[in-house]
């Protein structure tokens, strides 16, 4: 597979299926390993780093999960496919700087990534679509076992996986999920929320990643406590929490649609107006945007529009996305009549 | 004809035609007149106020022009009525209150309309579609002349008409025009279009008249001064004024759509999207969106709209005019679901 076949497909995550769909968009498990042989990542020489990429790929040959794999390596493709690859979820900004040792393997649905010399010497991560967090565990338990079996981990019997940065120590484990609280930002419940979130020792961040504001509703939960739990017991904590606000959005989109149905139709009406209508647009007016319509889609108002299409439009919009698309580079505002271009082309067909 | 009979229909002055429609909506001239033999309305008591009536409508049976017009006495109407006729432009504010004496004289087409016992007994006005301010003048001229036959005006020879108002003194005339300059509006140039104005003894005021603030870009330009010129004198000075106006408007639009045409488009667009699927609207958020829409029709980017129709909304989302729709009163919120329903029914089938 190359990274351009990517462009057209459809990522499994994306695909709005999965319990609870309506409101969790993606369950996210990646582990942090490294060589026990190796020094970390920044503390090894680039000679190293390369022999740290050459074992581990010669142990993925081994590896039954990984058949059929892709695996690119960071330093031979271009700036606008690294931001490509991180647009989908693939690997993180960090991954794509300083990427003569770095490598990156995924499959074909694009719900298994594995990073090569990011911080760690391996970031596993499986990705799923909907409220699937103890299938992705589960999925990523397994392969993590096969892994180690033909790669020796660096771990400790006191503290468990040993990893560059200490937040990571013991198993090396983050949970995170993708979810939609449209009501409850409206009805400003989400300040309670990320209190109990904070409380748990769990965070909440926005649609992009760490460091990034919450735009459109969407947010991340992840844990933060690696040691000290085992795995599963972390992954059932964030799964506990997260059904709670499941379960809390949920009643307030009922609510709002019983106390507020007109209003909450205007907004939801008005953002696909706009959508179909703009020539220019920028990407977070457009998540702003597409964030209400999904609510719509959810809340039975808009018909006749799917949630793939509009978790789909959610990456397409990217900038890095735009340029595959017109192969080649665009500056802010061509891609913000690009955008607008694509928008229309692909709610076109959605009834007002 | 009936108060109810207008509701369906068009009034001449809303078809978008005559000359530079583009720009100028409607030419507006009103004369304010007295009659001799009585006080002034707001000196007489209401047995006198009776007495002007009957003697105003006595003489209109002996004046040809206002053969088949309508004469509705003011107190005898609802409220929603009386405010009907004032969204209408075929009276105004002031004509609503204090109704006992008062009435109103207007003909099919709504070019013609008279007030009896306004400030003044008899407010005469003319109104015509597009920049046609001369011809206005000249009608409501003859009409003068003829009405003059039949009932004798308060005339000083030294100051001309008297008037209850001594800003009306001399010529009792006010000549009005309604332009639409959304390209000078954004381009900032509408401050230094006022300086001139008032430099001329002109006023510059909103939509909806004395008072008001401009919104959607419409303003309303007619002369301060009645007394020391001619009528023509009036008259022309204010369609020299009127027509450098118009070419500045008309040159702006052409540059913005040489020099920044997606943007335009992308505003036009929207406001369009925003009307075709917003299920709660205001009146100020309608004006300001038909205002750009009206741009946008007359730069050619929305097709397969006429003026009439945008015309006609501007009239057709007032309040009294939706509750006569509905047929019943409304409260704001539902004359605001009401506007949205009206809106998107008169712009369904505009292609986007």
């Amino acid at each position: 597979m190359e990274i351009n076949d990517l462009l057209y497909k459809e990522s499994e995550w994306l695909k709005g299926i999965g319990p609870k769909s309506d409101i969790v968009l993606s369950s996210r498990v990646r582990l942090a390993r490294n060589l026990a042989d190796h020094r970390f990542f920044n503390q090894a020489s680039n000679e190293e780093r390369i022999k740290i990429r050459q074992e581990i790929m010669e142990g993925f040959k081994n590896v039954k999960a990984l058949k059929g794999t892709t695996t690119i390596n960071i330093g031979e493709i271009s700036d606008v496919d690294r931001d490509f690859l991180v647009e989908r979820h693939l690997m993180s900004i960090e991954h794509t700087e300083d990427g003569d040792a770095k490598a990156i393997v995924f499959d074909d649905k694009e719900m298994l990534s594995i990073m090569v010399n990011e911080e760690d010497h391996l970031r596993i991560q499986v990705l799923q679509s909907g409220f699937n967090i103890l299938n992705a565990w589960s999925v990523i338990n397994k392969l993590d076992d096969e892994i180690a079996e033909v790669i020796k981990y660096s771990f400790s019997d006191e503290l468990g996986y040993l990893t560059a940065c200490p937040t990571n120590l013991g198993t090396g484990l983050r949970a995170s999920l993708m979810i939609h609280l449209p009501a409850l930002v409206l009805t400003n419940q989400v300040g309670k929320v990320f209190e109990a979130i904070s409380k748990l020792g769990l965070t909440m961040r926005g649609l992009y990643g760490e460091g990034t504001e919450a735009t459109g509703d969407m947010f991340q939960i992840s844990n933060q406590v690696t040691l000290g739990h085992s795995e599963t017991e972390l992954i059932e904590s964030i799964a506990r929490l997260i059904e709670k606000i499941i379960n809390r959005e949920a009643t307030t989109r009922e609510m709002i649609m019983t106390k507020n149905k007109t209003e909450v139709q205007d907004k939801v009406w008005r953002s696909l107006g706009t959508l179909k209508s703009a020539r220019i647009i920028t990407s977070n007016e457009t998540i702003t945007l597409l964030s209400v319509i999904r609510m719509g889609v959810n809340l039975g108002i808009i018909k006749g529009l799917d949630l793939r299409t509009v978790n789909e439009l959610f990456i397409l919009l990217q900038p890095a996305h735009l340029q595959k698309m017109e192969k080649r580079n665009l500056n802010p505002e061509e891609r913000d009549r690009k955008r607008a271009e694509l928008i229309r082309e692909k709610l076109k067909k959605v009834e007002e």
